[in-house]
C-alpha cells in the first residue's frame, strides 16, 4: 500500500485534539511529507504545521489529500465530501485510514473514476499475500511488542528510527497501523488482513536485506488482549525479530476496551513475546522497555523508569523523554 | 454464514480422494444432508452415498450444489461451470468452499444473478463482526487445539458431538472451517475473517447459552505454526473454552508446509493452550488427548495411546478407532 507523497493533511472542522491522531503523526514524525494543514471554518485544533488552503497546497505540490482523521466510528463526515470533491477536481488523489471506503459514497467515486485519481483506503489492503513461510530471512529486524493496544508501539519505533539514522544505521521504519502508514508513505495494515495471511504479509513488509540493514517493526495490539491478540502473534511470528522492545503505558488501570482484564506485569510481557517470538527466531532478545509517562511528573517519570530497569536489569526509557539511546546502544 | 438443505454434493470428475475432502466430510458425518452424490464421466473415486443425476437430484428436494472440493490451489475447474450452470437453471443454489468465488466466472455470476438464485462461497464471509469483547457468556464450550494444522480438530470436535448426543446431551458442533460448515449447515471461515475480528467473530458464533449447553467449537492451526498461529490464539479467546481437547497425528514429522518447524511436544501443547485460554476463561482445563492413528497398526495404535495416557494422566484416543467416551466421561 503506497500513498504519494508531498501531502495535503486535510483536519476538516475538527475540534478534538485526539480526533486528528493520523494528521499529528505526519507533522511530529515526518512533517517534510506534507506542504501544510488544510482547516475548515470551525476548525479548532492544529497539528502545529503550517495552514495551507487547497490551492496554495496543490501550488506548493501536493499529490494526496490525506484525510487527517481516526475517529471511533471511522466514517466520513457528509461535511467534508465538498473538500473532498475540491481537491480531486484540482488534481490531488485522496487518500483515508478509516474503516468506511472512501468509493462508498457515489459522488466521491464517480468523480475520482471521471478524472481518473486513486482512492486509498490503507484500511481495505488491495494487496493479495501468500501465507507465511516461517524461512530465516537476512537482514536485521527489531518489532515494538506492547503490555496492550495504544502503549506507544508506533511512537517508539519511530524514535528508534530516527536514533539509529543519526547514528549512522542502514535502517528503515515499516508500518503496520493506518498512521504508521501515512508516516513511512507505505505499509500494510495488519489488522485489516484476512487473518490467514498475517504473517505471510508481515514476511512481505519486511523481506531479505542487508546482513547489515535494520527493519523497525511497529507492532499491533498485545499477546494480552483478548480482542485482538491473534494479530500480535502473527505479527511476531512474521516479523522474526532479533530484537523486542517492550512498550507500556504508565498508571494504565485496565486493557484498553475491555475493563474487566487487568494489565500484565511488564516482566510477563516480556516473557511471553520471548516464547513465541523464539518460534521464527530462536536468537531473539529483549533490548529494552519504553514507557509512556507523559501522565507524570518529571520526578515521576524518572522514578518509575529507575525502578522498573533495577527490576529488569535493562534500559527502561519514555522515548519522548528520555530518548532511546539506551536501547540502541545495545543493537 | 448459512448453507441451505439438502445438498447435491457435485465431485465432478475428481481422480483423487483426497481433493474430495469436503464432499467426503458431509458424507461421513451427515450423510442426511445430501439427497446423493453426482460425478461427471470420467470420475474414478465416490463418497460413498448414493449417486444421483441432477434431475434425480432436484426431484428429492435437493436446494444447494455444493461444490464438494478442497483442491490445494482453490480454484474452479472450467470444466465444472456447465454442470453449474444446469444446476442454476434447476433452481438449485449453489455453494462453495474454495478460494475462487463463483461471481468471479462471468457466466455464473451472470445466470445466478438472472435467476434469483444464491452463490454461497463459505470462504468470503460477509457478515460483518464486531470486535472481541471478552466478557464471559453463559453456556459451556469445548475447544480442539491441536500440535498442528490437519490432525483432526474437526473430526474430533464432531466424534465428541456425536458421543455427548447420544448420552443425551445438549450439544452444538460450532464449524469455523470450510468442510466445518458444510457439515453443520452453518458457521463461520475463521481464517477467512478480517484479522482484528477474529476473536468477535468466534464470540458470535457461540453466543450466550443454557448453562447446561456445550458447544463444541472446532479449532483451527495451532500455537505453534509459524504461518496461522494468530488465527489460532484469537479462536482460542473468543471460544473461552472450558475444556480443551488436544489433537495430534501420530508420526507426523515437521509442522504442516513448513518443513523447518519440528512438531511440539503434546505436553508443551497442552500447557501453552491452557495458559492462553486462561485469559478469556480462568477455570478452563484439558480433558483429554485425540490422536490420529490411522497410519499404525491396530496394535501399535493402542500402544501410543497408552503411552500418551500414561505420562500425561488423562485419557488419549484415537477418536474413530478407539471412541471418545472416556473424554466425555469427564464432562
Amino acid at each position: 500500500m503506497m500513498v504519494e507523497t508531498p501531502y495535503l493533511l486535510f483536519i476538516g472542522d475538527a475540534k478534538d485534539q485526539l480526533s486528528i491522531k493520523l494528521a499529528q503523526g505526519v507533522a511530529d514524525w515526518k512533517p517534510e511529507l506534507a506542504v501544510g494543514e488544510w482547516r475548515m471554518p470551525g476548525c479548532t485544533v492544529s497539528t502545529g504545521i503550517p495552514e495551507t488552503g487547497l490551492l496554495q497546497g496543490v501550488e506548493k505540490g501536493a499529490k494526496t489529500l490525506v484525510l487527517g482523521f481516526t475517529n471511533s466510528g471511522g466514517v466520513i463526515d457528509q461535511q467534508w465530501v465538498p473538500d473532498i470533491l475540491a481537491a480531486l477536481n484540482h488534481g490531488l488523489d485522496v487518500a483515508s485510514g478509516l474503516h468506511q471506503k472512501l468509493d462508498s459514497i457515489p459522488i466521491i467515486k464517480e468523480t475520482a473514476e471521471r478524472l481518473g485519481r486513486k482512492l486509498i483506503d490503507v484500511r481495505h489492503p488491495q494487496q493479495s499475500f501468500d501465507t507465511g513461510k516461517g524461512i530465516k530471512r537476512t537482514g536485521k529486524r527489531l518489532l515494538t511488542v506492547g503490555t496492550d493496544c495504544s502503549v506507544g508501539k508506533m511512537y517508539t519505533a519511530l524514535a528508534i528510527e530516527k536514533c539509529m539514522q543519526a547514528q549512522g544505521f542502514d535502517v528503515s521504519f515499516k508500518a503496520t497501523g493506518q498512521c504508521g502508514i501515512f508516516i513511512a508513505g507505505e505499509g500494510v495494515a495488519i489488522d485489516c488482513v484476512v487473518a490467514d495471511f498475517i504473517s505471510g504479509a508481515v514476511e512481505q513488509l519486511s523481506p531479505n536485506n542487508q546482513d547489515s540493514h535494520w527493519d523497525i517493526v511497529e507492532g499491533q495490539g498485545s499477546l494480552y488482549h483478548p480482542s485482538f491478540a491473534g494479530v500480535s502473534l502473527g505479527l511476531i511470528h512474521g516479523a522474526q525479530p532479533d530484537v523486542l522492545v517492550v512498550c507500556h503505558a504508565a498508571e494504565r488501570e485496565h486493557m484498553r476496551g475491555v475493563p474487566d482484564y487487568p494489565l500484565p506485569s511488564v516482566r510477563q510481557t516480556i516473557d511471553i513475546n520471548l516464547q513465541h517470538a523464539s518460534l521464527t527466531n530462536p536468537n531473539v532478545k529483549c533490548a529494552g522497555v519504553a514507557i509512556n509517562t507523559s501522565m507524570l511528573n518529571e520526578t515521576d517519570a524518572h522514578a518509575l523508569c529507575q525502578k522498573y530497569q533495577a527490576e529488569l536489569n535493562m534500559p527502561c526509557v519514555d522515548p519522548l523523554r528520555h530518548g532511546v539511546e539506551a536501547i540502541v546502544k545495545l543493537l
